[in-house]
């Protein structure tokens, strides 16, 4: 019989993302609904096994549903990857009486909590917290929806300029293994093409596409390439290769980079955030662990982490023909 | 067997929402895609009697993906209450030589449609286009998710100055029947109450709550109104009762109104149009008739309008409860 | 010989208005650069007399520079109104060992400033911070550009709506007795008509100019109205007026209220602000007294409270002029 | 005495600026007022060559306002350099009844207007439309203030993830040979050190700056770096250079791009473009030439082309003090 839990720690790991804040305010007050006790971790797994903690009660994370980054800080932690270091970390939650640890990140962040807890046996549970979308077990990971909306924000401000040139932009956007970014703020921002690492579009259908377009008589044109796409060039390349294959455009580069990962949340993120923190703590007071909470068809679900760090998110195939329907 | 469509009308009714402009969008590029013709309709069921159609191609709809409102205009329709309103728009679309219609509007709109179906026998297809998400057939109707990204962002801002001066504030946001955008908002905006249609709270639980939170250490508090909600007070008068029967508080009203209606769609609805402007028009090209395009479960399904019009949307009472915790 | 001055305390008053936080962190700033000490004084006046003050050093307003409201909150005192309640704050300061006050707020606030000057011989500098722009010795009130961006946003959503529906929209902003959001938003939002506290348009010439603007081809318009309009009708006996004496057109009412006090500062404001803390703190360090820092014909002036009190802003003629040719 | 004006063309030259719609709109109604005609010229002096005239009245520039780019587009055009290519535009704009040219750009377009007007005596007036604020004669240039809220807006998102992962950021914003961006953005967006143009810091001094920032306890920092900053090292081996020369920072660069040339223009933009299009018109009409419309002290003024052009723009020396003293 698990051990009754009154006390959950919480930690944000790997790249931030709008949401992570919202998802520690859920953390610590349903906690606070239950008359448990929760504390704060810093710096991730750094932080855990430093000792690095902090007492929060439901005030402690007054005003920050709203606010984009981490206020607990992440950071990578060479010293989690050693038995030594999880040990240190272990012991410091057993010292500080901890019960239970609610991991706010990615699928490395997950990896690590599984080996924690097939160590230990300690319970963990996962909110799946990156921009990228690209965890399984969850339609949308934390910070997935804001970051395509900073993205689309970016997108209209560029075309703005392009269409005032007649420019043909390409523009990068996150998404090293998938492009869930790339392609629904490509859709959204109205590009004309859209490179993702799932599919080799070949840089001679490209520029047909792109010379297609043109003769329909679009004055300006917008691609935008997912870091990973799959053409193997990077988009200074890109560029080259179109300045030299194609006449009249006058091509420029716009690399978003990283205040994708900034801003306040969304709607949808802070209330995504607040039902899985929700859920995350009442999973582990019903004794449940190493599972990842997620929202599938609506709904607030439990995925196995195990299934959750192997599982490969898919890019919708339906998206990818609306994208060259809407660029007809 | 069904007429082949070689023309595809469009028109939008009832209240405007954001994203309205890129499903007209969508349904246009569609068109052209097939090589079928497209008509746009201005002011809905109204221009449909008066024939103020105007020709469509890709072109048309250029820029258009990032705008609020509809390019088409919208407008209440009585003339199309009569049988002899609705002959005349028939006689319109038949001497247009158009095969079948595309309405984006609310369930006024699908109702109107239908009857139009019911009479003439002429195809017709609904796009969910309203920010109330009051729809039955969709998880999310178009709008609705902009609309909450606005009201967070007042709501925000609303708590700067509530927060600086320990006030405590009444904000009033849409949804006569249905507590979708403020339940969402509430959450997301850190809102202590939130008071829906659905549910009857009472005010005697609104100022025992408010007393609570304010003895948990809030300074300020902020109290989420749907137009319809069920206390059977306007929010002036809730604001009026609150001053008599609570101490202390320096109380405030917001009536948020109609720039919720308005702004750039976020990228989520912009998708969302996209897609459903492709499946409408091409469910009608595979020769159905009397549905509604809808997102259900992340995929595009149909749901017979039919029912779309009578079924009701429910509140989600896990959002309510998560609500609940939050405001701990 | 004044005395040296080794610590200064800051308040912020009245009316919060973005920028006030960025001034809070200039002042702290301004003071460590010149390693004296500083303290922040909370909810005012309020908090001068119940000597709830708290030292702040360069760090303590990290992050604050983009946060609307203001950390060290707000409130009306009516104790500072008092002799007896002006008397304890003094002692306070004296037993803080506190040298100096910056008075972050409006009018009001410095009349409490000069007053406590007078009697106590305290020296105390302004910084004007309100929304309204409507204190004399500076062209921009810390708040006020900020105010603009957040009105013309919410115009620009409702045009969205209301030129779809073909709708004439009396949208109210704040100014009880100053134009200058209204003047300057109307003009920035493409309004029809601007009603201001300054000049008494008449309801006949307001009816007059809207029909002569709906014959021009418009087909929506919109009406700016400052809380304060010299018409002297609220904003819905503006709107049934126009109901009965004008025809076709569907009349909406819009007041956007408090979240016109929030958000984050635009870059003029923290700008403003930055520059604002660092003239204040320094001409209280030059043995000055008893003056407003202000913005003048783009440089930091100084103006004796007493004028900035009793001064009035005047409404920019030309852009009353600008907004009747742009609405041609 | 000059010849009696009926009809004014206008023009956007040069990289384009948000505002530019909103004088153009204001150029048309001004001429709408007045009774005169007005034509748009379609990219810049290219259009002027080919005669790509439009006609345009006060119902062609509705719903422009809020839109960032420029409807009559922008170009550099090779042709214009030639005196065969002026001579053809004189020409048109003979042929098409013109009487005088109203350019929108920079100092570049402001070049090609003047000579032009020495060459055939045809009466122009600039308005300055750059988001650089390098032109002289305007404390202000159009879409400077827009470009600065992007800016700092981009800067927000960025210090979010900055702070939450202990990061160093280099940030490159537009200017290629003046600061303006970079110092009022920097100070806004709570920078530790801005680089720009005007100033050789010296990579020592940078390095210097950093560590002192450090030790005092911030636990990441932000440096804004001008395109054409003095130091002679683009911005990534700016990061090279600190990531070999400086312990503990985990350093990155992000390039904002041509987003900040995009965006509805913030409220002073377009009050500022319509002042400038009525001062533009108006001065026409009184017979002047040869100027530049801008701001000075609040005012509208007109300078010279030829100073405009020629005159230098410094940078506000008061502004890298400030921003020297909040980043203590």
């Amino acid at each position: 019989m698990p051990k009754t839990i009154k006390k959950i720690a919480v930690l944000t790991s790997g790249g931030d993302s709008p949401g992570m804040n919202a998802a520690i305010r859920s953390v610590v007050r349903t906690c606070a609904y239950h008359n448990i006790e929760c504390v704060g971790v810093y710096r991730g797994y750094e932080g855990l096994i430093e000792g690095d903690f902090k007492q929060m009660d439901a005030r402690s994370v007054k005003g920050i549903i709203n606010k984009g980054g981490t206020i607990l800080k992440s950071a990578r932690s060479n010293g989690f990857r050693t038995e030594e270091g999880r040990k240190k970390a272990f012991q410091n939650l057993v010292d500080a009486e901890v019960d239970a640890l609610v991991v706010v990140g990615g699928d490395g962040s997950f990896t690590g909590a599984l080996i924690f807890n097939q160590e230990f046996g300690f319970p963990v549970m996962g909110i799946p917290g990156t921009i990228d979308n690209d965890i399984f077990g969850t339609s949308h990971t934390l910070g997935f929806d804001t970051a395509l909306n900073t993205v689309v924000e970016a997108i209209d401000k560029i075309r703005d300029t392009a269409s005032s040139h007649n420019r043909l932009f390409f523009i990068e956007v996150m998404g090293r293994d998938v492009g869930h970014i790339a392609l629904n703020a490509g859709i959204a921002g109205g590009a004309e093409e859209i490179l993702i690492p799932e599919e080799d579009l070949g840089l001679e259908r490209l520029v047909d596409s792109l010379n297609r377009s043109r003769k329909s008589g679009k004055s300006s044109s917008i691609v935008i390439v997912a870091e990973g796409d799959k053409i193997g060039k990077n988009i200074f390349e890109l560029k080259d290769y179109v300045d030299e294959n194609m006449e009249g455009y006058d091509v420029r580069v716009s690399v978003l980079g990283h205040m994708q990962r900034g801003g306040a949340p969304s709607c949808f993120d802070r209330v995504l955030a607040s039902r899985m923190g929700v859920k995350a703590v009442e999973s582990l007071l019903n004794g449940q662990t190493n599972y990842m909470v997620g929202l599938l068809n609506g709904k607030m679900e439990l995925t196995p982490l195990d299934n959750a760090i192997k599982g490969k998110t898919k890019i919708n195939l339906e998206l990818l023909r609306v994208s060259d329907i809407m660029s007809t």
